[in-house]
């Protein structure tokens, strides 16, 4: 091939045109495998362009492996079979799997949601724009992978004054979320860890756990929490519980059951406990129950918090703190993995905790809280007649359980035909239902005082034949 | 038991003063279990205090489990053998493992830095701004598992654009770092997938996979990539490849290789190619090599990226596109994953990407660093007579190989006596190490040209003997 007539255009850069045009050629056949193509020189003065720029779309189609040089011969197209299936491609013919509609309710109880119309706004701004002024070069370097010392540091002393938690920073190590940190303690676990739950439970860590692959037992509980005698008989080396606050019964765990646990782990080597340190913080009677790893004298306790409840959902950063055993082989074989939240993030946390303000939003949440919770407590009175309340006086929800003998995802329907979207007890059990008592959870977090007077009045109606 | 005296002090509030004082003296066996305690309204007497107060310390040992009522009789101290193994906890008397200090080095040719000194702080600092004015509610929400929708939307057009990457939005996934979203394509392809990487590769990939459970085989590269004759030999059902820009080698997977690739994939069901496009934003020679992904017609492609290397480390935001078999399964089963990164990070990032920043925040790096390029490899002509260089015109480092056969090991150790890092090949090797001739890899990201220019003169100097 001595010529290749290609009609350059404004506006691309030339030798850009030249590699495309010669690139489609080769794919399309229209220029077959092996052929000569004119050489640079050639080229260049056919096309009226400098010998530099069809040199550059030269090298481009041999970087991409498009045609060869051979020395002392000049250019070929390379023997690429495969091209000739390659087809000019459609924009996805096949429409993508897309997401449910959302139906949209009056009233939300829901479990999940936490109140952010009381976000520290004003104050999260100011602390966000002191960082970003100080922002140079170290903020945006990598950091440590346990996250930054003095964020640790402040979660260190708030931990050991709110929860009874005792460790050293160096044991912390800041993820991007609860469900990363277990996927990192999966990983200091090893696969073969056989993991028992209680059921109901947080069914999120349930399915974090199982679908890493490990092999879960479900136990039930009692009133003081986690049953030992199945926990024993169940083969597991780890237990993940709730102490202080249980999700979803509100069950919290007595100091005897406690300690049984810890015993639990000193009967054979590699026993674990994981404390999922929810929403401990609140607590509406008395002060909040101390955390169960500050009892702990073994190093048997992974303890896990967030300020996803605390602060706000969005804010990607829970803490874990490690027992030595599973410190020491995180550094030795697990240290390489970077931290997965930004170190401006980090910063802002850890002003907004050392200098008070996480302590002082916490006061004002709790005060929050606790009001909605006497209101809807309040609010439920009428209903008392068919249902018995559970699980108040703490956290974010509380459970209502119907006297009579009726199915749950009944009450579910009816509240829903009202408008009021409420949640069953056994969406967070596991494996087999209980036919057990129909249970409710009734959020209140995220709703306010007056939607919760009209959200219960209309429940009041919507299953007023079980009153 | 019908008195109790305590020492009230001003300060703390008096209700947890009561409950302290009990709780220590059962700790400590000063009360014994089955202990009846005085009634609320005695001790209430005696301690000249409210009886509600008296009544909200015994309802906080009650929900901790250290005492009980019993109706009609009154409260007991609850039978807790295992109290008695609690001791007064020591502050850790052991030393926790600490990190190895760092060693300085006066001039560090790392391949892993980027240069932070042309961040667009200013344009950061702007948007940053602005996001954080226009925060409220719904950016602290928990958001969209995958990421945003208005951020992936900014994504896949750059990466059309740029990358010759096809896909939609619904295919990608938004992940705090590529190690996050490797641990979530692990948990798609399943423990059993057994994958190949390249030797050498850029190593962290191969950390990630082996460490969760994956059986891996390591792939030599001829000059066009993989090899394909030890691949199909291999039983793998996926391979990691860096096809625009392998690491650390440099090389550049040919059209041919990425097509025999691709034909791999559809000899057996469920073979996945994962293409992780680290750095090929730079390339100082043409125009940058079009992503593997774009030229998939099978739906076999993982596509990975990051903005670590393109905009800075800490900021924690890497993508992954799916093919529609794997986004599938993620709608299906893993898509209760929460996202890694917060909502306000994204916006901004939005920002930056759709308001123009990033292309030209790109075209000023790639031009700071082909500048750097083109210095250090001027630099490097003294030492032709000892080293060849490959790996040049693209990302940020490039490869020195001696032409003697030496040991890389002394290479380091001398350069390092001139106070000068550089960085091995074989450390970037899988299992065993080759005796091939020594690689040195030097990185120019981040490190000043006048750095260049000593840091160069220094290894002339320390490896004279070889030149």
């Amino acid at each position: 091939m001595n010529e290749l007539t290609i009609a350059l255009q404004d506006g691309q850069p030339l030798y850009e045109q030249i590699y495309a045009f010669i690139k489609e050629a080769i794919i399309h056949g229209e220029i077959p495998f092996k052929t000569k193509l004119p050489s640079t020189r050639t080229l260049a003065l056919h096309l009226q362009v400098s010998r530099s720029t069809v040199n550059l779309a030269y090298e481009q189609l041999m970087s991409e492996g498009y045609i060869e040089s051979i020395a002392g011969s000049g250019y070929y197209v390379a023997e690429i079979e495969e091209l000739l299936s390659i087809k000019k491609q459609s924009n996805n013919p096949n429409p993508l799997i897309h997401k449910k509609e959302t139906k949209h309710y009056d009233y939300d109880f829901s479990p999940r949601g936490i109140d952010l119309s009381s976000f520290p706004y004003h104050t999260w701004k100011k602390i966000s724009k002191e960082v970003l002024t100080d922002v140079e070069k170290e903020l945006l370097a990598i950091g440590d992978p346990q996250g930054e010392l003095e964020l640790r540091y402040a979660i260190v002393n708030y931990l050991y004054s709110a929860r009874g938690v005792r460790c050293e920073p160096e044991q912390m190590i800041i993820g991007a979320g609860n469900e990363y940190l277990l996927i990192l303690l999966h990983q200091l676990l090893g696969i073969s860890a056989k993991i028992a739950i209680e059921t109901p439970t947080y069914k999120q860590a349930y399915r974090v756990l199982s679908s890493l692959g490990h092999q879960i037992k479900t136990i039930e509980m009692d009133s003081y929490g986690m049953r030992m005698d199945q926990l024993e008989e169940s083969g597991c080396n780890a237990a993940y519980v709730m102490p202080s606050h249980q999700y979803p019964t509100g069950i919290v765990m007595s100091i005897k059951r406690r300690l049984e646990l810890l015993a639990w782990t000193k009967q054979a080597p590699n026993r674990y406990i994981i404390e999922d340190d929810y929403d401990s913080e609140f607590r509406y009677k008395g002060k909040p129950i101390p955390a169960l790893q500050g009892i702990d004298q073994n190093e048997t306790v992974v303890y896990l918090g967030t300020f996803s409840r605390s602060i706000a959902p969005a804010i990607r950063i829970s803490y874990m703190v490690l027992p030595k055993p599973l410190l020491k082989l995180y550094q030795e074989r697990f240290s390489f993995y970077a931290s997965t939240v930004s170190r401006i993030d980090q910063e802002i946390v850890t002003r907004f905790l050392s200098e008070g303000y996480y302590e002082r939003h916490l006061n004002k949440m709790k005060a929050l809280y606790r009001s909605k919770h006497d209101f809807l407590l309040n609010a439920l009175k009428p209903l008392m007649k068919g249902f018995r309340i559970s699980g108040e006086h703490a956290g974010m929800h509380l459970l209502l359980t119907a006297k009579k003998k009726l199915k749950e995802q009944k009450l579910i329907d009816l509240a829903e035909a009202y408008g009021v979207k409420v949640y069953g007890m056994s969406s967070n059990e596991i494996g087999e239902q209980k036919k057990e008592p129909a249970t409710i959870i009734l959020g209140y977090a995220n709703i306010t005082e007056c939607e919760i007077e009209q959200g219960v009045q209309k429940l009041l109606e919507a299953w007023k034949e079980y009153l």
